[in-house]
């Protein structure tokens, strides 16, 4: 599969001259951000974005390592076959009109006519790899933004929730490495994309968007194998969901609860919604394991601690309890009407000193196993140097959470300190559902008893 | 309690030079809104923003009918007493150091210097008034932006929790009409605040954040007597919880159960979390009641049409099944490859007509009660002209709910629609569940057998 992402040269059959069309999409986006030689294929035109047309991939002289496809259906197989002869390694067909509307014959003979040639889909967004900046989503850069260079790799069986998600992390400052679109996945399928993304240096942590799978033996089989973190999100909760699931990838969706059971087993995190996909994924990437349960909670808003702590009950965490060492610590170094317990309650006129002696103290008592800290950067006492205090206590080695909500002024905090390595929720309620689901990594691999 | 947000004239007491504090921001924002006399007193500076300074109260000669308080709480008793005694209407009190720290015999000393002024407060952030300007939060516009005029009006216990809503909602477009935040509410209150905005002609929908309440017996009398849609969120769901509400507010936070008991019998909406506050009140803000609980789903985008599917079963929603002649109207005028079943696949191509005609379609269909939209604008298929297709929709009467998720490009998009009164959520299972809302509500109106 490392030659999909290691690809030297490429060529985009299908590129149009007209911009309102995917194949003009894709060959742009190409264009911008892949550093390799990429070739076009158009009948009727003679250049396209200052390449010169090929009327076809034999007419091309050099070697070919990867073809892009975006021709209508009936085309394809044709296409196909040309590319083989040629020998090209690798090619994505992003064309739909396959099984997906019934058309099954058209895809065996894609098959065929490829050969020892691999194929991604047809009927996907194909991949994004920010590293060599090859990109073959047909979505224009300036409606779906793509995420910086970063660890965390995302498979998707739908080329839509791949898109939403690159384009949320993006705009949250959440980075990422390979993005794999294996829409029909007549060859490539989520079991070699995972197999891959576990040797990929690039990937720390993977992420996973199913809706059906196609042999739940080998699936078990390469679920017990990963040993990165795995984040998985099943569609198809419901019977009507499984049903839908089952029509939309002409695939076996199967029991809900069996899939529960299979990533219970091998150690993969489910979430439960879209949400929970990207928040479970950026707390793997940038947190270090946590060796217990216990749960700080320091805010600024006395609220929000107490939706906080119903939280972290809620979701099976521990309370912590700070000693009284850590408690006097604290105590003498803050006005008497901040509140030391748990949650710490610093007060709407918190200072960046109450919350660097609080965050701190806290991490070094061995009674603390995780923060989840709350700040409201709507309160004028706060400044930028709270910036440098959160993420100076990546220090400690104990995973950190920001919980922080509001209009553009809080955005701006948030995205900041997102790329500082630390993960940033909305609500106490995603920070404390995040702490959860790194303590289950934690558990399963025994570091936490 | 009218008197607070008609007040004529405004005296602000504790105003700062200083852009720092609190006073300062106090007045600064009062000043850039309200349209009346505002008042300064300040005993070391002559003038403060242009306005000249009183050493007291008394040395204005003209009617005061508004008090604004923010100075150290030993001093504020005898500023109660000056401001009674000068015959204002109203106090403010947003200074803390009273009943959250103990000091429970300051606030003894407040009510009794008060006489027949009233009070909110104190520790609170006190009012925030779109239409007559009237803002008394101590959080700077740039940091806290402030919503536009609607007809969403918030009580809230907590002043924090209040700020990140104002906040929030203000970047959402979502438009609201009063805020009160009621702090330690030694005159003023939950019960007396619901009354009023039950009675507040600019209020359609209230929303209620809890931490606990003074009297069950007179909280459960004033439940039922409300008719607008009302919002409910309760801090404290847990045990532990429940004894962190207690000693942040003085107040009993009681059983959790027997809160959602009384929201239930009286009707009330009850919010899970921060989100869902405020995901509830703008259905409820801007959709009619819907006459059953049938959802169709119409996406561009397969696989969150499945979550959608799930996330609408999970919520205790009825999928809707199309007509014939409705499925026939439709796909006379689709190609092929779109799915007519719920979800409506439209498919990644989808364009504009697509939508209108399915969305016309699925609402002209007695076998639909309410729509879930959903558009991924990531695809340049899209263009402007959905955010009219989507607004038109309204006419047909049935509740309609849009998500859509992404970055700046999609934001944007978001905003309008926002704007034109068709609520967004960024997720399938936050749309379901403001449906579900929505439903509860016409159920208990009787409007749903």
């Amino acid at each position: 599969m490392k030659d999909f992402f290691n690809a030297k040269s490429i060529v985009v059959i299908g590129a149009s001259r007209n911009p309102k069309k995917l194949g003009h999409v894709v060959l742009e986006n190409m264009l911008n951000t892949y550093n390799g030689e990429v070739y076009v294929v158009n009948k009727e035109a003679s250049f396209i974005m200052g390449k010169k047309c090929y009327n076809s991939i034999s007419d091309i002289a050099d070697k070919i390592e990867l073809a892009v496809i975006i021709v209508p259906a009936k085309m394809v197989p044709d296409i196909v076959s040309q590319c083989s002869k040629k020998g090209v390694k690798s090619c994505i067909i992003l064309s739909s009109g396959f099984g997906e509307i019934g058309n099954k014959k058209s895809e065996e003979k894609i098959l065929k006519n490829a050969r020892k040639m691999r194929i991604l889909g047809p009927n996907c967004m194909g991949i994004y790899d920010s590293l060599s900046g090859i990109d073959t989503l047909f979505t224009k850069r300036y409606r779906q933004e793509r995420p910086k260079k970063g660890n965390i790799s995302l498979i998707s069986q739908s080329g839509a929730i791949g898109a939403i998600m690159l384009d949320t992390a993006s705009s949250e400052h959440i980075k990422m490495a390979k993005f794999i679109s294996i829409g029909n996945r007549i060859d490539v399928d989520e079991i070699e994309s995972l197999e891959f993304l576990e040797k990929d240096n690039d990937t720390k942590t993977i992420a996973l968007y199913i809706e059906g799978i196609k042999n739940g033996k080998d699936f078990t089989k390469i679920m017990k194998k990963i040993k990165k973190p795995l984040i998985v999100l099943k569609a198809g909760k419901t019977k009507q969901g499984t049903k839908a699931a089952e029509s939309h990838t002409t695939s076996l969706a199967g029991e809900p609860s069996v899939y529960s059971a299979i990533f219970r087993q091998t150690g993969a995190i489910e979430a439960m919604n879209i949400d929970e996909i990207m928040d479970f994924s950026k707390i793997m990437d940038s947190q270090p394991l946590p060796k217990g349960r216990k749960v700080q909670i320091i805010t600024n808003g006395g609220g929000l601690g107490i939706i906080a702590l119903d939280s972290v009950i809620e979701n099976g965490l521990d309370v912590a309890e700070l000693s009284s060492k850590t408690r006097k610590n604290i105590k003498d170094n803050m006005p008497e009407y901040v509140t030391i317990s748990n949650p710490i309650d610093l007060n709407g006129d918190a200072d960046p000193k109450r919350y660097k002696i609080s965050i701190e103290s806290a991490l070094k008592d061995n009674n603390v196993d995780a923060l989840l800290l709350i700040v409201l950067f709507q309160f004028s006492t706060l400044d930028s140097s709270m910036i440098s205090i959160i993420s100076d206590a990546k220090k400690y080695k104990k995973p950190i959470v920001l919980c922080s909500s509001g209009g553009e002024f809080t955005e701006l905090y948030k995205r900041v300190i997102e790329d500082s390595g630390i993960p940033v929720y909305p609500t106490p309620n995603r920070a404390s559902k995040a702490l959860s689901a790194i303590v289950k990594r934690a558990e399963f691999l025994g570091k936490i008893k």
